[in-house]
């Protein structure tokens, strides 16, 4: 294996070749995709940096990495200082720093299938002020120099059946060609890879924990698709599921078959298809529209199969998750338990349900400091053992074919302090804040993220990460386009109002640097509520996820009557729903994590 | 005096003579002003409509006139149907509308003086789909078929000494330099009319409730300004208050100057400044930098000096009002007693004050259904009399040298329901819910508008306008750029973070239609608040504003123990206040009325 240092320098050998003085190295794909499969890791390959989020620039004489406020530590232990400088985004964006950096008059590389066409005009803009050019390549310079790039993934593609899907592909895609009819447009490119699995209601593998296939689809008015997959990864069921108003191409003639739309109105999602979609359909004479992906709202206001489906998936998920709880609180203050010991455990019970079909996400299990990180991913460098007066944060979720599930909760090691106590009664009166909020049709995440703050902010305190994030039925554990947050959050999420059968994640944290780490997440409901005597019908939120919350870490005083109301409610419907999946010890246990506070 | 026909005819005349087959008549200045003189009063006097938002668009063989929400019963009352449409905004836009009806072909005039750059580029593109185009008049065709047009007030200016304004316009003058410098600019044109009088510490009297004076000034970036002003508003004293560093001339003289920028760089504020001001700086050769006027923050996040002010203004204000609120209470029983009654009685009130200059805003004297209307405005017509079982309202506000008042209550003729005391005692929760919130820096008025409309979202209720506005230091009632209200409200206020310094309104409310209004306000200060034990520091708000609120119409079950502290703390503040400045039968009224719930 070749060191950093020599791929860097086969880059700019390539750079050369390909008479460029610079190139842009983004982590994603060719579907903006958030989690990407292993031929797309380039950005890991040529930095050695190993986090969800990050950017690298190539220049002749220098070359820079760029993360958010998550990676700070991170990328500094794992790409090397002495060939790479760290920028923080969003403070300086990729563009900005071309602008200021790239040579005079030079020529700067971009792989026009992995930026949006909002990035290729900023940064040509940013770029322009040096009389530098951004220049797309028709085959990406690292590529060419990996020797070893894994191919894309071949896994087959898998059939979710109308019966857990709620809906017919046909009846979908009736409905997406209304909506072309009613935009004046004749097709639409899919290119989002959760939303092409959810039209078509079919699942994939080449994405670790988000069950999605590599492929592009593009729904014509008429109603009927064409799909473009990579052959041999269609099995007859598959094929026999997507019937006859679906074509199917090759994977590899969808960016020529773009051509073919001259003359036609063709609509395309410019936050989530990549520039070269834009191009191609342009220089074949097709007149673009840029509106919005149509399945992403359809995907996110759940239908009551999908709904009843999650019900089922998030009770025997919260099952799971209290034996392991019951577990870590028995083994932890034994001593020796790591943090990766708890990572299989969580597993081996999840597995036990006998449906397991992966985790969601890597699974976040962080004792004491580790906890302060939001996003901490332990390997076997940081595995750490749980040790009593810590706190440990168990972040995880499921991936079963009626429902994706995401779930925080945190035990403490031993006896806790006045001041955890303090904070965690803090995050949970947010939590509550949250789950228990009324609020008119319209309104958007944006305006309840301070319910879930206010506690925390009456002492002085805050956390840095949004509080609620959509999820996908047996899709992506972090889907759009809503979103709970303060209002500067990316991708604008928290102005999207929130409807009736959405799925939001309700996650308010606290966390002290070098110490300790709290969140407390559920995944909560968006459903109609009448209120009796009411002037309009307003919206609320209905708790889907059961599992105890540590009734060691609550301060009693520090709740009002009513919060602790629902938490006694809650803890009696934890009980009525994990309780008949557990026996023994595992039963007496929850009975006594569920009386009343 | 014409009939209102007769001038849509003259205009229509006047249209065919200037060439135009259209014209659009906004209700503004050439300062954008919200309140205008008489002068700029063309929609009135062409249309009828008396409200304070409004524009007109005259076609040859149609005419609209558009308002929002507000005044959809009032310009029904007061615009004739037979020759007027009725357009409702934002649903439909002027621009929307103008596309939809002007004849294709056709030349729409607009004055450019009256109108945002931006407005002029939506309502061009919009016409251009028709072939139309839109044509900036020279002089406004209305003021060619207006006999009797008021001219412009010739009041003179006044001086706000620096013991009030708490800093001298030198160094004011001298920040805006610093700011033009980092800019990168040679002058700055500030045509908000109180962005002036804030910047050179004058007031003026030329518009109604709001001590400005009709002026431009440009400012440049080694301090000094050019003040455009009618020579005869000039008195000595104000001539010697500007001294030498600010070079005097006519306003008349503004527009041609403008010329005079050739190759400077001169900032200009797209939402203050009229597109005539952009075109006249870009046809004189000058490079326009569209920012936000430099006044605005400055001016919004009040110095000392300022604060003590408006303490001192609110204390005296609010005796003044507790005084009327005794005198309701013993009369309107008795029966007789009138919304017009009131208005007067409750400026006699603040006359006794010995130093009112003017209400700040004309008095809402709203009894009964009345109230349900948050902007009405009584008048001879609508004039009724408080009747027993009503609730009545009244918003109201002062201009005092050292501060400008604005605040609202409400009483009970006679008993209230118990649904008014159940609506009554949500509205207190929300503003006890805003009044109490701690938040970070960078926080605004978005995220904290649900915290008053939350008690009120839970018996599915809400109310339809926003909760907070800012107020100037005895300038403008109504003040940007902060504001607390849901998220789409227009101009973007709450967008913008709120700062310490600022005061803002908190005043959530209730409004059933045909049967009652209930609002109630105060202004808030907001400071910084360190809080013990915090990791960051916060800001807070303070009250300003004291007078009781109505004990009888509260459900003291509804309150928490935390809302029943600030009430009671709130009432043993006011007494503090008050009591002093009252005696007799007034203190014991405010005594009973201050005890605790």
């Amino acid at each position: 294996m070749s060191s950093y240092a020599d791929r860097l320098a086969a880059l700019r050998d390539q750079l050369k070749r390909d008479r460029l003085d610079g190139f842009v190295v983004p982590l994603t794909d060719e579907h903006m995709s958030e989690y990407v499969g292993a031929y797309a890791q380039r950005l890991a390959w040529l930095t050695g940096f190993q986090g969800s989020a990050g950017t690298a620039v190539v220049l002749p004489q220098e070359a820079a990495i760029f993360t958010d406020g998550r990676y700070t530590l991170q990328v500094r232990e794992q790409v090397d200082g002495r060939h790479w400088a760290y920028v923080g985004v969003p403070e300086t964006s990729v563009s900005g720093w071309l602008g200021a950096h790239a040579p005079a008059g030079g020529r700067i590389g971009y792989d026009p299938w992995l930026h949006t066409r909002d990035w290729v005009r900023e940064a040509t803009r940013a770029l322009a002020a040096k009389g530098a050019t951004l220049v797309a390549v028709d085959t990406n310079p690292v590529d060419a120099v990996w020797p070893d790039r894994p191919l894309p993934s071949d896994a087959t593609l898998v059939v979710q059946d109308d019966a857990r899907a709620g809906r017919s592909h046909a009846d979908k895609r009736a409905e997406i060609g209304d909506w072309l009819t009613a935009q004046g447009a004749d097709a639409v490119v899919l290119s989002a890879l959760d939303s092409i699995a959810w039209a078509l209601n079919v699942r994939g593998r080449d994405v670790d924990h988000t069950p999605v296939a590599l492929a592009y689809a593009i729904v014509q008015a008429d109603g009927t698709a064409d799909l473009y997959v990579a052959p041999e990864k269609l099995t007859d069921a598959v094929r026999q599921h997507l019937g006859n108003a679906i074509r199917l191409h090759d994977r590899a003639a969808f960016a020529g078959d773009l051509a073919a739309y001259r003359g036609k109105r063709v609509a395309a999602d410019p936050e989530r298809a990549v520039a070269a979609i834009f191009d191609r359909l342009e220089a074949g004479g097709a007149t673009v529209l840029a509106l919005r992906d149509p399945v992403v709202l359809a995907k996110a206001t759940k239908n009551p199969v999908e709904i009843a489906g999650h019900r089922a998936a998030s009770a025997r998920d919260g099952a799971a998750l209290a034996r392991f709880l019951r577990w870590v609180e028995a083994e932890a203050p034994k001593g020796g338990l790591t943090e990766l010991d708890c990572v299989a455990k969580l597993r081996a019970f999840r597995e036990e349900t006998g449906v397991l079909l992966d985790t969601s996400f890597d699974t976040i299990s962080a004792t004491g400091a580790h906890g302060a990180s939001p996003h901490y991913r332990v390997d076997e460098a940081s595995n750490a053992r749980l040790e009593l007066g810590q706190l440990y944060l168990v972040d995880s979720g499921g991936q079963y074919l009626d429902g994706t599930t995401d779930v925080t909760r945190v035990l403490p090691i031993g006896a806790p302090t006045p001041e955890m106590r303090d904070r965690f009664t803090r995050v949970l009166k947010g939590h509550i804040g949250l789950a228990t909020a009324i609020f008119p049709p319209g309104t958007n995440g944006g305006q309840l993220d301070g319910f879930a703050r206010r506690p925390l902010w009456e002492a002085g305190l805050d956390f840095a990460h949004g509080t609620g994030h959509g999820v996908g039925a047996y899709l992506a554990v972090h889907e759009g386009p809503q979103r709970i947050a303060k209002p500067n959050y990316p991708g604008g999420g928290p102005s999207e109002p929130l409807r009736a059968g959405m799925i939001i994640s309700n996650e308010p944290g606290y966390y002290k640097a070098g110490e300790y780490g709290i969140r407390i997440e559920n995944l909560v409901l968006v459903v109609e509520r009448d209120v009796p005597g009411g002037d309009q019908p307003m919206l609320a939120f209905e708790t889907l996820t059961f599992c105890p919350i540590e009734r060691s870490l609550i301060v009693p005083e520090l709740l009002t009557v009513a919060e602790q109301a629902w938490l006694d409610a809650y803890h009696a419907r934890v009980l009525e729903v994990l309780g008949p999946q557990l026996s023994g010890d595992d039963l007496a246990w929850l009975e006594a994590k569920c009386a009343p506070l």
